[in-house]
């Protein structure tokens, strides 16, 4: 049931990316084969079927299907994250030469040419956002929490600044948190709240999904970095073992691992205590909740 | 009369930039305070200025004021540009030191914080136009305008990529006005239309904006190449010469400076015919289309 979810979500998702992304052939063919370099390269589309599923759960009058074209929203979604692995993995950042097992960007295609590439993968979300396909009150809701997510005050950057500032120091807890919240949580949080919006969800039910995100972003990040220290690369596809090197603030280095895994289990029943006034509605969200804590890559 | 205009434009769209960017005590403090080094490094605010002209000449009752609130919009204009400047500045892409006379982000804040200053600021950017003071069709569509100004295909990031690989190369025409067109006349042209936008204007004069805005945005990059070789690196602010090192397709190149500069004259007077049906209220565009050309850094 939940594999099917899954899957038919991550071909929807790709589906709408490979129709939104310009062609590997249009001109300057360089710049488009790096941006589908990235984004096609195995990605499991969490953050599109989050959103999807939100919009399905939280339609006013749901009919079991998705809210139609929500999927592009998944996109641009799914190209904001693109963008900042791309730019994570820059050799002035945390410098990583493999992600989703194949080389990263600036591997293959060159520095200058991945930085403008996560840059036209920022930008391409947002044109996209402008013509997704729900009221222009709701797009502009939309790109706000969106924007607001990635942005520098609890947002996906502020998380990578201090992730950046916190290495080869004693991790404290309060920072560790905010790195989470921002660089991880926001995002996700903002994909589920973003399908409620796009599918006209009430304000009380975005709320629901607000604290659902929260919940389950903080766990889905508790759960990288135990990944980390328990994995090996070809298991995660990318580097382990980095955290560790880098004196990262982790979870696993503050509380270790058998906590940390506890930790993550109670904010899954935090996420999935929410979702309880939509009843079998809600049994989609509460799988990929439980879900995110038990994958091993 | 244009020294007024270009200097109350300055001011308000510092004004603006000052409210919409976080402060520099804003926690995590380091990414706001490079954001604001690179924006707040002396700039004309010749898109900002050019935007809110371009509102004021096209509201449909005219009142001799600025359309209230258009800064703001103009301000997002400038954080795009900025945001472009930081990462078009990285070792990887021109490795230039200076900028505007200060130090390049880079140079004062490291390549990583510069990477994610200029990511921040494009992100910025979407969140203040999400939000802006006009109806919410007019903001998706100047949203829309911008994204695909400043993307791969005909806009921004397209032309630094055609750019980066002409350089070595022997320039060809068609190659020289594709990058010139989307590197820079692509955002010009995007400020003067979404001006347009903003104030309500019909889709004819909109239209008209469009002329003007690539005439004088590709004006504007021949006067910029013309600079770079005629001017010292202290009159411009930045490093002369480094076209000439490179070995990029510019005007001066392929035409020399004297044909470079008949061209550029030749293009504002086609922007200036644009504007006629407009009457008197085209001066001030008029005049900053004479100024573009004639400017010395």
């Amino acid at each position: 049931m939940l594999k099917q979810v899954l899957d038919e979500g991550r071909v929807a998702a790709d589906a709408a990316l490979e129709q939104l992304l310009p062609a590997a052939t249009q001109h300057p063919t360089s710049i488009h084969q790096a941006m589908r370099h990235s984004v096609f390269a195995g990605g499991k589309r969490l953050r599109p079927i989050l959103c999807m599923e939100a919009g399905r759960m939280t339609m006013p009058k749901p009919t079991g299907a998705l809210p139609a074209g929500i999927e592009q929203l998944g996109a641009a979604l799914e190209m904001l994250h693109t963008y900042s692995l791309i730019h994570d993995d820059l050799p002035a950042l945390d410098n990583d030469d493999l992600r989703r097992g194949r080389p990263t960007c600036h591997k293959a295609f060159g520095e200058a040419m991945a930085i403008l590439a996560g840059d036209a993968l920022q930008t391409q979300a947002y044109e996209v956002l402008a013509q997704i396909h729900c009221p222009a009150e709701a797009r502009v809701a939309i790109i706000h929490e969106i924007a607001h997510a990635t942005g520098t005050i609890d947002g996906m950057i502020g998380g990578q600044v201090v992730d950046l500032e916190a290495e080869h120091k004693k991790p404290d807890l309060a920072t560790l948190e905010y790195i989470h919240r921002s660089k991880t949580a926001a995002l996700i949080t903002a994909s589920v709240v973003t399908g409620g919006m796009y599918a006209g969800a009430s304000a009380s039910d975005i709320e629901r999904l607000r604290i659902y995100g929260q919940s389950i972003g903080l766990a889905f990040q508790i759960i990288d970095d135990v990944l980390d220290v328990t994995q090996t690369s070809e298991q995660l596809g990318k580097t382990a073992g980095k955290d560790t090197a880098a004196e990262k603030a982790t979870y696993p280095a503050l509380f270790g691992i058998e906590e940390s895994l506890r930790k993550a289990d109670a904010l899954v029943a935090k996420a999935c205590t929410q979702l309880d006034p939509f009843a079998g509605r809600a049994t989609t969200l509460k799988e990929l909740a439980h879900f995110l804590v038990e994958r091993k890559n």
